[in-house]
């Protein structure tokens, strides 16, 4: 049984909460967040949860073994290197940082770090997906040629949030990026276009949708679709096509129910609303990889050079879309 | 290239008049029937094609080689026997008569008919039907153990049209009696579910849903669900369940487009509105299944046996449904 | 928190006791099998679950609110009326017993009954069937007209088990006969089909497929199609079509994926295998209306007479499918 | 009634001589082609249709009312020029050349030409891509945003093809930029990365996979994904992303049947295999609509402009591939 502490009491830390509650080898032992009573609210739901305002008391306790970090991106490198200096094993939110120049800063620091350090690209855990790449790394399809991963949220955050997120690539497209990575490895090059729908996000100095292109070393291209905002739910799908046949992971919802009248047949539902739902079997099987690393001494199957490569490829998809040219990534 | 005559300027003799003028094969050159103009105006809208009120002048015109007979169905027997005398190819409509009294009847002049006959059972010539059939007994899917039919039409015919049908077993579901027959060989036993759902056709004598179950000699269980009215459309599907898997065959849209939003997703359009556009392929099939069994002197895949078989079925279900006693047929 | 005794540590009670540890109103407190280690094997699976062998001790317990009854079908009643007499809440695996005659048996002492009883008809709480039933009767269909319901397992139970099982009609279709009754209400005529294709559950007396047609006193029909095997997995489908459009649930696989290759597209994987998996949703649903009803002291959704009436439309199959002759029901 | 001469008589003379014959208001009067015997070939197995080597016989035939131009593409401007100074009506297969620099050194003469002319982009006829247009058009998902056109060949053209091609963006993705601008209008902006999957292809100096990026003028997006070749057959798919909702139009496969068993369920079969099958509706389309306009003397649906804007992008997407640049395109 490991004993967790949840580091952010915001959506993220909700989600971890439950899925850790729900867990048969976790257990919730505290909660941390400075703002207001939202770490005691969100521990109250939980039996034997414990809540803090500062996170440090999470790393100075001895009886938590791992920490889950879901505090806001500028504090994920503090924290991280807070807990593993601490001991603790460490689950981390994505993206790492909202710029690498905070990384190369905390480069010798987190180079130093002997703890297991896992990052939350909770899509690898995704049943669907990891079926998709089990199967093209089994050879089902040959050798893979083109990716194509459509992520569409079901409607933008708050400006508020827009404003602190560090733009949709860093933000959203970030969990794609690390997708194309799962599929293709090193990527060598990037193309972004941005877009601006909503006139409210293009003032706030952000894009609410995005088409992003990659070139990996194998030759293989991945392409990204992305919106903020998609009127039949959370749209999550991904199409891996191969010389010798091709691999769909398809849209989830709620129940297989489907209607046939005057106007539709076959019509089915929209899909699950948003990442709680969809991906609630994702991050329970993140979770339970986690806990399977830290107790038996494994490496975690995503690490930081994971979340630095996403980052890497998140600033250059900035970069192209505001200057409108290629980026290439050197070795 | 056969010259064709059609009998019959109706609904189904619209039918066969299109399927004749588009086939490489084949030429209209008659169009037969007493009723108004309505041979001149069917034969007027095909080049070549002349028209006359009586059959006869059909069976008696040399350069005619075959005929179709689409007149009504106690008709048919004496249209068929006076074509077969005349020396004509005939392919007739189902079913062979309203009462197997008049198949008796005409048995002997039947069994002595020398030319080819072939009977309109369009839907052993549907693309989709017969490739689950030629898989069926490739043996994809193992012994055949269960058949599910499930045909409904969108709209009920006119009232006029029902009293004279012979009833919805003999009109509509003759169909799935011949398809049964096709899957699943001689049928020893009957049992059927009638259902009144509209009062005007209960008023005119018949039903205007039901279900069916048939046992055939080989163990096999046919069910044939029917439906005078279906929201969405021409309802025409098929299941056959082997010991190794299954086989589907689904409805048919316009165009392959789906369509998703804040209600749907997913969503197809309504099936093909009914039986011209659903089985225009399955009539240009049978036509040239037809022509190819004439020209090369070989028996046609349906024959008197088949309409007989299919009229008995038709009977029985219709007993069954009266009386609610099941309906063991002799060998 | 309701503190449940499973009585029976077979199958069905593996089922129970997985729900009940894993839903956060209901506790496990004991688990009762005569038959070896039975029960202390799975009690041990579970934090703070006790094992007796004698089901006596689950219904002596005071601190045992309520007990699911998943022994041996002959036991249904015995323990029920035990249950009962205690002052437990009762949720009871169908069927009530394998025969009529042990219902009329017991009548005065069921009608007594003041605790309440709740028959584990799980299907009605799959989120699919039940969301189509909500749409029934929500309108969204117009007038139901035709059900078909489709049930098929993966592979026969061992022969040990059929022998026992009251035949296919009592162990299996009793689902679909409640499904029908949930959807249908009063059903006033049985006709079943019954098929024997596997030779040694034919000399243990009993069929392994079977169609059967249920007329309802609405005037509506349904349809039950099933098979002890299926080669893609447990599958089990449900048709609802009505004057105004048609509802369907379709099977449900392990993932969405599609793979698309030379010889297939779109092709999806085998539909989950049996009903732990495939109705676990269903089963914690079931679970959380039967707490609601105890705990607000309300009807639970399902009773004893649902029980009773399954499982007379299971024998008056049997009879037809035995004598070939229709079954009438009595008001 | 039209008289048609096809000039060429290779892969898609073939295409247009079956159109015209099967098409009610369209006579193929005359094919020419100076290779061998192809043109007397094809004349051949239509009745009436006559064969010349030189395609001034076309042009000087006063019997013949219209030409379709499916000659190598360097011959496309020499052909229509000359059929319009003839005085014909000109269907003219894409591209319109293989190089700008071509169109240019015309543009008086092609600006001076008075007879219709329309641009095979046979696309944009198909069933389901025009409806899915028309959806758009009619605002069923409001704001158009994003387009994914997903296009790749069954295999590839022998290598003698691709050396004359003009490469795989004039040759094959010129259909998918003409789609991208029948839904987006002007595109100001093209990025496109090539892939070389086949070393074959790569030594001929071409690409045989691309995905390529178009920023239309109004802000949305189109992703063109392009293969040569595709396990599953002709991969042929739209999906059209918009403020409301989405619409898709799928592949086509030749029956509705699918199959189920232990492996796969649903499974359905490959993709219509190519051109002259997936896109046969949308040729007859456009011959009609080529007719309807000749016949109505109204402006064609497609003209040089359309296939001029169509080569520019081509060219674009060359240029960007080979720098690895995106290509701004003026006004």
């Amino acid at each position: 049984m490991l004993n967790i502490a949840v580091i952010g009491a915001g959506r993220i830390g909700h989600v971890h909460a439950r899925t850790i509650a729900g867990h048969p080898q976790a257990d919730l032992a505290l909660v941390c967040d400075p703002v207001g009573d939202a770490a005691e609210k969100l521990a109250s739901q939980y039996d034997g949860a414990r809540s803090a305002k500062d996170a440090e008391e999470a790393f100075a306790d001895p009886q938590v073994d791992a920490v889950i970090i879901g505090s806001p991106t500028p504090l994920h490198i503090p924290h991280l290197l807070a807990a593993a200096k601490a001991g603790k094993a460490v689950l981390c939110e994505k993206p790492i940082a909202l710029d690498m120049a905070d990384v190369e800063a905390a480069r010798t620091d987190l180079d130093a770090i002997s703890t297991p350090v896992m990052f939350g690209f909770n899509r690898r855990f995704d049943p669907s997906f990891a079926a998709v790449r089990a199967a093209v790394e089994a050879g089902r399809i040959g050798a893979l040629e083109q990716l194509t991963v459509i992520s569409r949220d079901p409607a933008a955050p708050p400006i508020e949030y827009v404003t602190v997120s560090g733009g949709i690539f860093r933000d959203m497209t970030i969990h794609d990026f690390d997708t194309a990575r799962f599929f293709l490895g090193d990527i060598t090059e990037v193309h972004a276009v941005g877009q601006n729908l909503d006139p409210a996000i293009e003032e706030a100095g952000d894009f609410d949708a995005a088409v992003v292109t990659l070139r990996a070393a194998s030759g293989a291209v991945a392409t990204i679709i992305n919106n903020r905002h998609c009127a039949s739910g959370y749209d999550q799908r991904l199409e891996a096509s191969g010389h010798d046949g091709a691999l769909f992971a398809e849209n989830i919802r709620p129940t297989t129910v489907r209607l046939s009248n005057a106007e539709v047949t076959d019509a089915q539902e929209p899909y699950l609303d948003f990442f709680l739902e969809r991906y609630a079997d994702a991050y329970r099987l993140e979770l339970s990889a986690f806990i399977e690393a830290v107790e038996a001494g494994t490496t975690p199957p995503t690490g930081i050079g994971d979340a630095v490569a996403a980052l890497r490829l998140a600033e250059a998809a900035t970069r192209s879309a505001r200057t409108g040219e290629v980026v290439r990534l050197g070795s």
